[in-house]
This record gives C-alpha cells, sequence and structure tokens, in this order.
C-alpha cells in the first residue's frame, strides 16, 4: 500500500503520488535516463541518479536528499520492504513504474525494484576537517583518474579507512557517473569528496600545515618508514604518468611500496589501500 | 621479414612458417578461437591464449612454452619490432593473419598484432616452496574466487608483495581465463598458482609448519598486531559468505581489517593487498 504521509525523524513530509509509467516517452522517464547517461546533464541540474534500495539507503542516510524515487512494487520483494522504504523516505516525488519500464531504467540485477533522482551535496576545500589538537586529518588527493571504477574503489577503501577527504585535483571528472557510485558501494556518499586545480589543493594543504607526501619511485623511502601520524595528505598520480612536477616540488616526502616481483606497478586502488591502511595502523597501533 | 631460423640462449630453433591467413574458418582461427572461448577446451588441451606482446613477453620470461603464434605484419608498429619479437620466441609454429582476422581474435585495443596459443604449466602443493632455514614462505590461500578478474588482480599484487605461492581451494577454478590473465599483468605467469581443495591445502600447510591466518571479523584481532614473519598462509573467504568452517577450525590466528567507516567490507583484492603488504613490512622493516 501507498502511503500519503510518511513520518521521519518526528517530521512530516508530504509525498506526492502519481499514476504507474508504462511508457520510455514518459516525461520523468526520459528525464532520468538523460541523467543517467549524461555528465552534462547531471553537472547542469545538480542532480543524480542511484538504483537499488542499498545505494538509495546509504545515500540518504549520508544526508543526501531525494528529488524523484522510481518504484516498482512488483519487483519489490515483499509488502513490508516496500512499507520500510516508504518511511525512510523525506519528501520527494514518488513514481510507480510497471516491470517493463523497470527493466529500461535499471542498469544493474538485483536491486529490488527502486532507482532515484538524488540533489548533488556540494564539498569545498573550506569545508573539510582540519588539523586542530584532537585531530590529525587524513587526506588522499589523485591527481586525475583513469577510470570511474577506479575512483569508486578507492572511495571504498577511503570509507574503511576513516579517511577525512578525498581530492580530485581534475576539474573535469564526474564524481556522479553511474560506475564510480557503484563502485564505491556507498563510499562517495560518507567520504567528503572535493573536485579542484591541483594549485588550490596545494594551498589548502600548506595553508593547514597538512603534509604532502607522494606515491613515487624516485628519491623516494619505503612507505612504512614515513611517519603519517601528523596531518597528512597521500597524493598519487596515475598508472601510467605519475604525478606533474608540482606535486614532486610541494612535496614534504616521497614513498614508495617496494615492488618485489616482476612487474612494475600495481593498481592505483591498491596502491592507495596500502597507504591508507599504513596510516590507520600507525594511528591505531 | 621473416626468420627461418632463430638464435636464442644459444640453441637454434626451426620456425614453421605459414602463408597469411585471411578466413575465419581456417582450422587453425577455429582452435584458436575455442581455446579463448571455452574453458573446457583450455582444461582438455592444456593450451591457453595470451594477447599482446607485453603479456606474451611476461609469459615466455617467467618459463612458459608457445605452440602457437599468430602475427599480424601490418599492425606490429615497425619491422624492428617484428625481428625483436621474432628472435624471442623459442621453437613454435608462426602463423601471419590479416588485419582483419586480427581484429576478430583480439579482444583488447592496443596489443600490437600479437596473441599466442600456450602451452600450461603444472604447479602441483608439492612444487611449493616449505620453511627451510633461510626463508619463511608467505602464502596467499583463497577459498574460493567470484570473479576471475578479482583474482588476477590479486595475483598482481602478490607478484609486487613476492608471495611465494598463491592457493586456490575450488576446483572448478579456470586459472587461464583470459580476463584472469590481463587482469594479473602477467601476475599468474610469475607467482607459482597452485588449484586444489581445501582438505589437501590444509594438510599441506600443517605438514610444512606453516601459520594459518584466516581473514574473518569474529573472534580475530588486527592484522597489524599479527606476527607474519613466521611461515604465514593468509586465507581469505569470499566477500559475501566469508570462509567455510573447516578453515575457521585450522586456523592458528584470526585477523581482520578494522572498518572505521559505514560499510562492512572492502573488496576482496585490495583486503588481500593490505594483509599481504603488512607481512611485506613485518619482514623487511
Amino acid at each position: 500500500m501507498l502511503h500519503g504521509f510518511v513520518e521521519l525523524r518526528n517530521f512530516v513530509f508530504i509525498m506526492q503520488l502519481s499514476e504507474t509509467i508504462t511508457s520510455t516517452q514518459n516525461p520523468k522517464i526520459k528525464a532520468l535516463m538523460q541523467l543517467q547517461q549524461k555528465s552534462a546533464s547531471r553537472r547542469q541540474q545538480r542532480l543524480f541518479v542511484v538504483e537499488g534500495r542499498r545505494e538509495l539507503m546509504h545515500c540518504l542516510s549520508c544526508g543526501y536528499l531525494a528529488d524523484t524515487v522510481f518504484l516498482c512494487p512488483d519487483i519489490l520483494r515483499a509488502e513490508s520492504e516496500y512499507d520500510s522504504l516508504m518511511t525512510s523516505l523525506p519528501r520527494c516525488n514518488v513514481v510507480q513504474v510497471s516491470p517493463n519500464i523497470y527493466g529500461r531504467i535499471a542498469y544493474r540485477s538485483g536491486t529490488e525494484g527502486v532507482v532515484a533522482i538524488m540533489h548533488m551535496k556540494e564539498h569545498g576545500l573550506d569545508t573539510l576537517p582540519v588539523p586542530d589538537a584532537g585531530h590529525a586529518p587524513l587526506y588522499v588527493v589523485l591527481e586525475s583518474v583513469e577510470k570511474p571504477g577506479n575512483l569508486g574503489a578507492i572511495l571504498r577503501s577511503a570509507d574503511a579507512a576513516g579517511v577525512d577527504a578525498l581530492i580530485v585535483c581534475d576539474p573535469l571528472t564526474d564524481l556522479y557517473n553511474p560506475n564510480l557510485i557503484r563502485a564505491s558501494l556507498g563510499g562517495l556518499f560518507s567520504v567528503p569528496t572535493v573536485v579542484c586545480t591541483g594549485e588550490e589543493c596545494i594551498r589548502h594543504l600548506q595553508d593547514n600545515g597538512i603534509r604532502i607526501l607522494t606515491a613515487q619511485l624516485q628519491d623516494s623511502k619505503l612507505y612504512y618508514d614515513t611517519d603519517m601520524t601528523l596531518p597528512t595528505a597521500i597524493v598519487m598520480g596515475t598508472e601510467a604518468t605519475g604525478l606533474t612536477p608540482q606535486w614532486r616540488r610541494a612535496a614534504d616526502a616521497h614513498i614508495r611500496i617496494p615492488m618485489l616481483g616482476i612487474l612494475d606497478s600495481l593498481n592505483v586502488s591498491v596502491s592507495a589501500a596500502i597507504l591508507m591502511f599504513e596510516a590507520v595502523r600507525q594511528r591505531q597501533g
């Protein structure tokens, strides 16, 4: 059954219910598909798409607001799930779709009959935690990103490592790419993530006394011989080309992961995880 | 130009040259495609396929033998590359294909005009390094593998960490899946990799005094508080279901990676890398 009024955290929200959509020509479906497929549409409208109950729940629990939720009651496993989903949703448009339409708007299997358009949140450098008496922040900085899946994987690990911020120095990055969101498993929502230029980032780190550790082979020491208990930014370049000179010059220390076999590099998301969890070890150990 | 005789490591090999193939109906092309697509064909013939100059070179340098090499001279970037490739190949069949055929047998871009059928190598538990006065082996054991890409990624990291062996306790695993080979970037060839049952593996570890550290949440201690300088096997289950009871019972210690955010797990290849490199740190530190 549908709820006209839903109580959530002591507030009463009015849900705007609608008919069941059965055509891909419906304007709401067309708008949704454009947001799924076009980075420019997402940027322009400040909206993005999540798919599946779990992804939606992570997103809501991290304070994101829903714009429109598309539900397929025939696919939601049980009415109790439908009810519990409904009671989690703050004020937003709720649209019912037929199983046929759901098959067109859902890219993954097992997403339990729900796709939602969400409002983006803005994170600026000035919103990030800075060093104080009680806390030495740990940032991860990526100079640019080759694949959305890699950035998503890094966000998943960053959540687990309790990283305070992830900064991507590549103004063209589309944080709300569906592959990135999926690979992050919710890490995009829980880890404050900022996109800015390298100059802006270096200035922010230096102004706030955050040590810059660049991952690079040349003139480097082993990562586990480097102090990461101070306010620290771990900075990584691409697998193919590494870091640009501005970062090497700005570095307080160069760190490397030893390569003991025949290969000459690790996957960037694996390297990032090894370095983040060394910081965790040093800080908790 | 083609070489009828190729000198390699002081031996003279006779290369069997052939016409340029221009049809996918050619029996050699059909046999190649079957090996690319069918795990059962690979297992039955003890042959597998590598693609690209780099993958082939890693494979040859780790002692694998080529059966048939398919070259597209029009795609090899320069004649000097062609010559240098030729001089690296021990005795095998060399087949030239047209650019059109190469486009059908190559799955990836940028693989420089070479695809090869290789002979499998057998690794048994009895061929793995065991503890001695000079060396405490480090094994990684995976109880089963959800995705070939994940196993490939773990092999890439295992190469970098100098792991002595990777054991997969799942007799259905196809080590020579093309996606696994690609993701391993050559790690499959450099890291001795054994497929066996869990019982066989546990017996091998216990008989050889190799400590069993199982990655699991219950009754566990933090991984960095666990000694990994002794002969050690790091044992991991699947992301979805974890380890089976036989491993939990056989364990000398249970270890966990702390999860400091909102998510409840890491990617299995990321977890494996964090644990392997903690062993590297303890052993080198």
